[in-house]
Formats: structure tokens, sequence, C-alpha cells
């Protein structure tokens, strides 16, 4: 079945949205920090944070929040926008989806026996 | 303002449709050549070559044909699937970037002032 994945371009120096970011962001709420997320996903730690870096540079307010030094050793967590980012990020996939649906019914229908 | 864009990916491969191998076919429609179109686009010709040969390789019936040698010193045209995957991309981008417009100016709201 066909998917579709979509990229929000932001600002002026069009900030990417998109499905990386998200899963950054949701794995930096599960693991309470970046490296830990950064491991998850399988990405370089410095990936990691000049994505995070992106999205604090692109919005008005922090997306991820870190804490340097103390007991915990650091650590990030994720801010109410960027909860908002996920949840609006998720809600505009399914959006996407069943507008998209018809679409990618008639495409599938097109697509050589072999590849299916 | 926030821009969306969407990939559709196909078959068991994943191929994708997205901007630019729109972009190459009304390249190839424009010029009737594959050479002509990746002239336009800044690409190599390689690549705007395995972009078509990857569509042609994911539908059941041809997007592309070429004709080699000739008076015309061979040339390529879209076909008439060709044409309905143009369409129905740009329908496709149009649909959603009404459906997600409510989501956009949230967006936008949440950009930072120098960023506008």
């Amino acid at each position: 079945m066909a998917r579709v994945r979509i990229g929000i371009y932001l600002g002026k120096a069009g900030h990417k949205l998109g499905r990386g970011k998200v899963q950054l962001l949701e794995g930096i709420r599960r693991h309470g920090s970046i490296s830990g997320a950064a491991r998850e996903l399988g990405m370089a730690y410095r990936h990691a944070w000049e994505m995070v870096d992106d999205l604090n540079t692109c919005f008005r307010d922090p997306v991820v929040e870190t804490a340097t030094g103390g007991r915990a050793g650091g650590g990030a967590s994720v801010t109410a926008l960027g909860e908002e980012l996920i949840e609006r990020f998720h809600a505009m996939e399914e959006t996407v989806a069943s507008a998209m649906a018809v679409h990618l019914e008639a495409l599938d229908a097109r697509v050589a026996e072999r590849e299916r």
C-alpha cells in the first residue's frame, strides 16, 4: 500500500519539521536525554543535538530544555511547545493520510505486479 | 508562511514519488528529452536517467518512453500514465495544502520573530 510522508518547512530559513525530528522528540521524552534518544534511534549524538538546536532556533520558545551537570548528569526534557509539535505532527499525518486515501489507492492500482 | 511537502512511497521497494520526479517529468514534457530536462534542472544526466528508470520500474506501464537514434537523435516523451502522475501529484499537493492550512498557521504563530 502506498504511503505518504509530510515535511513541514518553517521560517525564512526553511527549518524542516518532519518525521525524523518528531521521533527524536519522542525519544527524548522517553529517555530524558538527547544521548539516550540518539542511541535508540541509531543516530550520532552530534546529529541529534543539531536537530534539537535547529528546532530551538526555529521557534519562539524552546522545544527541548537541557539541564547540564548536577546529580542526574544533565538530561533533557520536551517542553509544552515540544509536546504540541509532536501531537500536531501526528494529527497532520492522520489528516493527510485520510485526505490522500483515494489518490494512494489509484496509484497502487498502477504499480507493477512484481512490486506489490 | 510554513509550507508542506509530500513524498509518496510506492510498492514493496518504497519507490519515491515526490516533487523532484514530478518536476523532471514536466521538464521532459517541455524539452522532449531527458538530457534537456536534466540541464534545465541543473541535474546530472545520469541522475535524471535513474529517476526515470525508477519510475518505469515501479509502475505497470512506462511513465516515460525513449526513442533511440533516428533523425531526431533519440528523445523522450511522457506517456499518458506519466501525465496522470503529474496531474495527480499536483492535486495531492493542493489537497494537502488546504487540509494543513490551520496547522501551518498555528505553527507559524510559534516561529521566532527573527525567523519570519
